[in-house]
């Protein structure tokens, strides 16, 4: 998988493609046959192995199918009775049997945002421990600090990073914080024709219970309508973005070559123009900046379709969540992979950064200038005044403490 | 306070109305001076009432003078210095020592956020009361089931209770779970001007912690360009939104007149129309759906502003969100109280609902009769078919489970 | 091509598919090779076939290798090079020359939004013609007029044709009005390169313009960084599908079985449930509404990146373009056509809406009434109270007059 | 009126403030009544001043009985009532009759469109005015060309200029083709009422057009549910904002005092920092920023709110538009406002531009040097090497074509 229109996606590799996607519809009605032959719901003979009847090679095929009912479900249904022989295809069949089609919409969902998690978390985990070293590498480094563009009184650059860190890590904490429901609920979320083909209420439960252990989620009342599971997601996602967002945006200043205080990590062929050799253009910040861009007007499409939850399944707002999910996580993936070899390879150059300091003490100065006048001594007394004492020590302020508070909270939270 | 272009506005009260924001201003300012002079930073003749300084007839002063420097909190500060007489206007003066006009800002809209939660929290309160009532009642009230805004199989009124019950659940678990740090940073988010005056770093960390314990807030290292704190408060007001709007579109639906399954609390003279005298129109619903409608968009307006984090202090995203933050609070204030009145009064037709269900039994029965075809006993059996025993209760399903499972977590998280 | 997350896709054909954006970006290619050659400025020898040498197969590999350079241009430029042979791979070679990647990617796009803008003009025409005679067909059909979900005084049903017709009239008058610039600026948009080869900015500029006419786009001076033709491009996309979302609302509710004015348009096998034989679902309708519940926020993320723009080439907004134009132009068209359909087969239940406004004739008089208290005769004269003088024509008012004039305006611009 | 949350906002007037609305909704009743009276509809006797009955100080007055009604129009027809005495609120009262409360409510807002436009279009005409002369003066002042944020080959600082002027254009002409229609079309929009009162069809639409050409409108037949007035409106502001935040984007780049070749015109007292006295920040550039990145999220809102016109008057999305409206137009006042006062006082340091172009030419040359190459003589000529023949004026390509180009537009248009 990769996307012309979108440098960078093979990152993602097959999460939330749409075979994916289509391995996990199969999946799911795999999950729920086994599960009511192995409850004795359904007899034996109804056992049969889905998985083989499907290939990716039929993602065109149930695609174009799918408009007739509005989802992909009934066209794959109809592809697993076609090819499944007796039992399947029986009259009396058992695929499918209690469901309806948007909790296996819904659960295969659920299932490509939890194996979007993952590869997500494995991608901050490599953020965080980068950034973690050059929090401490760099704790003492000042650099120029800049508000509104301009100079501001110096940080280090240690601060920075541990400040980057610290929205790594809320993003971390809001993935990890996600849960991952089995949709199981029936036409209209009763659980009706569960219960009926379980034999009751308690066995309907039981039986959900079953499927979710199956397929690693959570059990779950149904949520047709509730759509939390999925606004949340998505809030943690673009909280990811929101933190690597800033990460780029700082590399895309201070690479500039009138600042080069930083400098992506150098690969052979990478950030090269179609006309001008010498370019080393910043790539992988530019294209984790895009993604920062996209990514809150993706959220605020779940949280519509949400707010547009009607009846007992929704008359269109559903129907735009698939895409948004697949698109907002593929997204969001590419850019986590590509800030953790930024960050992993970020040249930093305190050289031009102490430069400046140096250069701009003065002006730097000031904030510290109006202190020192407060806590003066009676004049005529012989303290002198902030220029003759200049240590960059006294730039430094809380930083190192506030560094070994984000340290800190890095490694506890692994 | 009241808005002319968003009816009910006046229900959100004083919270993150300008003058509340002025308010919020100078209260941080006086924890501020208060801490100084208490922790000997100041001297005793440093501590001084701002708060009677300034009044709710400034804002339009300190607003019109809020472009030149880019934010409201300098020409209050110019203010407080005219007004204050010796020592806040004293050359050497402690007003904002060691602060910067973000701390201020960004601890106002803290404070306004807190606030706003608390408020919110209320009526969500409200809600959940009327709505567990609401599930309870009707737990086997039956009503035509409607996906795709057809008739699909029966639930019971309480089911679709419970469920809105559930999305007021997920958004209070939101709220209750934001924090609300100080934001005390200074120039570039060091504290080196706090250290400087404080005596060290150890002592600008315990300054802080004083001021926000002094505001009721937690303490925290700077979070300028780390906005977690209005992202997450973002994304619970969204996600408060979601649940009421969708509440407030089934009440649309089914208390449409060809429906008439439910109806608005009646109020003397609510729902008029200019002309028609016999209207009575659902003008809560209609409100609230409103709020649910244009939340997203402020919500990603915040995440875009987080994910446009550069330098020390950002230039222009964090702009953004000081109005973003007042709108969305009002709004989602606005939506929950008229969310709590709905609910409290909600006139439920059990009559038309058990009317149309027995109606159209024939249909609703169409998935229960696939279910007992597979469980059919053999051809010959005596077993009836579904029509001829029609009895409601089959339709209840898991329903009563779902219900208690909803109730219990209400009732544990209360 | 088709999506398995978006049901109908495959009614976009191959408009802005990746394989078609991989034919437009050698088509670009192309045409200027074949320019320069006409005009001299490269030798006949530099002639060559570039479209042969790449095809639908090799999307992956061009995709897989844009990340290097941050766009598919400079991937595909190294394959053209390799297939090529002399004299496009010689050192002193013409192929790009001159151009910039922005160049050939932004001209791509412009051809894709082309294609899709002449295929949704296909559509509206269909869709203008359907309305149309709806609107003349049911000119004197009243119906039920609701407001705030409930009953009003009456319309026709012609006049509500007439409505939908008007928006999509506005559509199609913005869809019209495009331009479709051809993009030739060079590495910083100042045709230098052009010129240098060219011979001057006076050939420089006919160089552009030959391109233009052969790629059927108008002449422009470069458009690096100024994107009104996208934002116009999107902003006439979004007012397309808001006038098919007002189309596909009204019909889910007046489809609604408590309705039941509408009906959409029966097609064996459409509109089915996995598990509810008796089904009918409004999908074209559902799925319509989707469209329109999704573009908005695709044309705020395209009106984000103009307002992005910076330098001679913008750091992250431009890369965000790509993607979203192709998203909406396929979800515009698969929309648009699905109208088409849904319109030139709804069903219109005369009868049900007739027997509707008799029902309610006494409620639905009531804005009639008291303008005839207005015009009444003095007391004690014999002219009749409305209810007893009942005609419908009464609630025609202006409806033809109304209808005509979209109709004539429906004409005009045909 | 000034916003404390929105610094800047005082430089919107009083165009679309609550007052404003409050005076736009009274003027159109006036309208309404003095036509009814003019063309003997009503009798003389009905004729009232209504301007006279309201003031600003009701604003608060009237919103707050807003929500009864969902709309701030029923409670001001009471007030008017109240206050009026006869003929106002004579039982066979003509105040309002014939109406709906969104004709006035929708009428009141493009009465407040039509103003900001007009404003908008004086901003926009100083900016071009500016910008031209920007364009004119630095036609031949090389700059180094950025792209993704790296040195590209030079182009002139009157290229730029000319480029943001093209912006402006683009936006000058989205806001002069805007129309402002009446809105009169009655409780369902079918002028029912009207012919009813006027006497006929034809007396109907003759009424309107009076009202209309009264306020300065266009007559219209209803357009309750077709809003293309609204988002049109909407397009042509969000334009306006992506080609100032295009503007502000490269002043605050180049201003950076790394960059150093553009400062903001020194005002005294602006861009000050609360605590640092050497701060000169770029305050306006911000500021307008700002606006743009929070004005797609608006226009999106409008468009989502015609997207969801439903019956014939929407259940929430109509509401949704009024106070987007009011804050988009006072947003885009602001920012065009500033960014008029911006580029008339812009300080251009051509020094600085043109010390890096020799610094780095070498760079610079890249582009320039492979174009040589090709059309290099053979071997063994005598041609200099770009290096040996240096002149910027072989950066300048077609520059001064392209600049002349948009200026020739600018003048044309004027």
């Amino acid at each position: 998988m990769a996307d012309l229109l979108w440098p960078g996606d093979e990152r993602a590799g097959e999460v939330f493609t749409d075979a994916a996607l289509l391995h996990g519809l199969v999946a799911v009605e795999q999950a729920w046959l086994d599960v009511l032959v192995d409850r004795g719901i359904a007899p034996s003979a109804a056992r049969r192995d889905l998985t083989s009847l499907v290939t990716s090679a039929d993602v065109t095929l149930v695609a174009s199918r799918a408009e007739s009912s509005g989802n992909p479900l009934v066209p794959l249904l109809t592809l697993l009775r076609e090819r499944g022989g007796r039992p399947v295809a029986d009259p009396g069949r058992w695929l499918h049997r209690g469901l309806t089609s948007q909790d296996v919409v819904d659960t295969a969902l659920v299932l490509g945002a939890r194996a979007a998690t993952r590869e997500l978390l494995g991608s901050l985990d490599r953020q965080v421990s980068a950034l973690a070293t050059l929090a401490e590498r760099h704790r003492d480094d000042l650099m120029a600090g800049r508000t509104l563009t301009q100079h501001a009184v110096p940080l280090t650059f240690g601060l920075k990073a541990a400040q980057w860190l610290r929205g790594v890590l809320d993003a971390r904490d809001a993935l990890r914080g996600l849960r991952f429901p089995v949709q199981v609920g029936g036409a209209a979320g009763t659980l009706a024709a569960v219960a009926e083909i379980a034999g009751g209420p308690d066995a309907a439960l039981a039986t959900v219970a079953d499927v979710a252990r199956s397929l690693g989620l959570e059990p779950s009342p149904p949520w047709h309508t509730v759509r939390t599971p999925f606004t949340a997601y998505a809030d943690a996602l673009v909280r990811t973005t929101d933190a690597l967002g800033h990460v780029a945006n700082d590399v895309l200043v201070l690479a500039r070559p009138e600042v080069g205080e930083l400098a992506e990590p150098a690969v052979a062929g990478r950030g090269g123009s179609s006309t001008m050799p010498q370019k080393a253009n910043p790539v992988l910040s530019v294209l984790v900046r895009r993604a920062a861009l996209a990514a809150p007007a993706l959220g605020a499409q779940l949280h519509l379709a949400a707010a547009e939850a009607v009846d007992e399944r929704p008359d269109g707002g559903w129907h735009t969540e698939w895409a948004t999910l697949a698109t907002l996580s593929r997204r969001t993936l590419v850019a986590a992979s590509q800030a953790a070899e930024l960050l992993e390879g970020l040249h930093v150059d305190t050289g031009a950064m102490s430069a400046l300091v140096a250069q701009r003490s003065s002006a730097l100065l000031a904030e510290r200038r109006s202190m020192r006048e407060l806590t003066a001594p009676p004049v005529g007394s012989t303290r002198p005044r902030p220029e003759d004492d200049f240590d960059p020590a006294h730039y430094l302020g809380a930083t190192a403490s506030i560094i070994d508070g984000v340290l800190a909270r890095a490694r506890e939270e692994n």
